[in-house]
């Protein structure tokens, strides 16, 4: 399938099980879910800061998903090619050569938001 | 590919490559083999328990082969969907957002199960 | 110093760092310590098994302070010693020999709260 | 023995360690710390930035002594009381639970150096 | 896709991200990408041995790419049967079950270049 | 306290609760530390690099009384500095800036136990 079907098939994969999840009576995954957008919203810091944060956390902890949302996020609040790899290189040294399986496939996703000359595919959906 | 072939490829997976592991002459591997078996069983603390705590332990540490096989091994042992949503809730404050996109795998796979109302697809294969 | 002093001068560094914590202006950091607390309270599950849930978690996350307040909490929730054991080999199993010296930390720690025929030291506080 | 001296001891074993380490003849360990050093200039990104970056990459991998590093190093940086929890909020949303210990120690150490009135007392120590 | 077909395109693209990654400016990722290659030279321990140390690092880090890449360059650096299980029992032993999914992929990886009597798909490509 | 003292309260402290886990009638546990016993041996792969595969394994996932003991067994195993080095550089490497705290108390108990000229100090105790 084309790359662009990929990121397509992720996106609505995420979308339709978040509604699953939030549609269970559970209130602490809920909470927790609430929470987890509150937490990149403008503050003392810029959300552009806070998305690079949430990047940055996320390839030190080597997960692809939320390195792809971050990055997502990250091109919607601006941060240009140079800045995430600066962002990256700080993942790298942190978190070691672990983390080069995890750069590659994040700057593949990169490579295709920006191709694409679209917005963020998953600008709709606020879990990681 | 259906997600019902997507279920049964990964246990033929899971059982061909223990199998072909086993098959190998050493002690050790097979031992905690054996052991990674002897952990789950009823004792002190009811197998259910155990599993549950297989479970979390799985999810925290962001191994989906081992939800998933920890999911069905629970739903075995007469976890319901409102226990399993307690235990993903412990697993996601505990082990923070970067548990999310394998809780979103694991309800998929949970979903899969669940729907098809079949017995657990991996309850042969005892190892995660 | 004495045992009894190290585990005293532990519970009251957290109880003093949490209210320090918890007086600075920031939501989402209050929120998440409330959401934690919230997360281990009787339902589906009964709060026994949900602290077992939050100790295994902690120990295959290797934090001797999360795992201390959990047996403490366990300790009070009435989990006895053959519980504790299988719940410890389920961490040790699913998380390897790195998690041993944790299990020397925390297995020294419930002596302690044994010994010392007391109730658990930390039982004021909730937080981990 | 006093708060103000466990910086001090901190701060002369990290000197004494890297003096240490960098005196062996390994090229490969050299060029690691010299990366290391590299990686916060200023840049793309801002040196503060860059900071917070390695601040909460230290927060969710749970190393206290490189949270220590980089909190001194933020201030230095100019990061303010509501930046530093910002940026303590999205390591506890991403991190969960098992980083407030890490976040204790943190605030205790920012305390510390804020308390004191002094410069970073790890300022000239470039490693962390 | 047949089982050949899925190392060769591994291959490819991570050659291709690699120099993909490379080609952008970025002094601090180009020489962690340049230390990760002088990493394993023969020095006072003979490559095989870095390699095996390589292997055993990507699999507690629980890293598929890097323990596919660790094996191939394991494979060319003499390493028989034996010696592969022995330094995988160590990785399941000192990480856990948890390390079990892994080393099913792992072995399924090892056939696949053993069956084949084709030396190291990877071998032209020098980053994890 | 003294150097020396703290070595010895540290061999004692884990030989002591050894014996303790071990006089606990939970089979698990002590066939998980039979099997960690039995994993070092001498087999297809020397005595010395499984010794060297538990060190950097021990240091990647960053436990350092796992670390002192590997570096206690690789010396006593006849690992010379330079080997140390080189497996050291291997673990930071792969492990990235987060293994360097550790790496400065390995190389400080190294120092120790080799400015003693004594053997390893923790040569009876088989288990990390």
């Amino acid at each position: 399938m084309s790359e662009n079907n990929r990121v397509k098939e992720f996106t609505e994969f995420r979308h339709r099980m978040n509604e699953r999840i939030l549609s269970q009576d559970n209130q602490v995954v809920r909470r927790f879910f609430a929470l987890d957008n509150q937490t990149y919203k403008d503050g003392a810091l810029p959300l552009k800061t806070k998305e690079l944060l949430g990047l940055v956390a996320s390839m030190v902890l080597r997960c692809d998903d939320c390195i792809s949302y971050h990055i997502a996020q990250c091109k919607e609040a601006g941060v240009n090619r140079d800045e995430f790899f600066e962002a990256f290189s700080v993942a790298l040294v942190v978190g070691g050569s672990i983390v080069i399986p995890h750069l590659r496939r994040g700057v593949d996703f990169l490579d295709q938001i920006e191709g694409e000359g679209i917005h963020s595919p998953v600008q709709e959906h606020s879990h990681e």
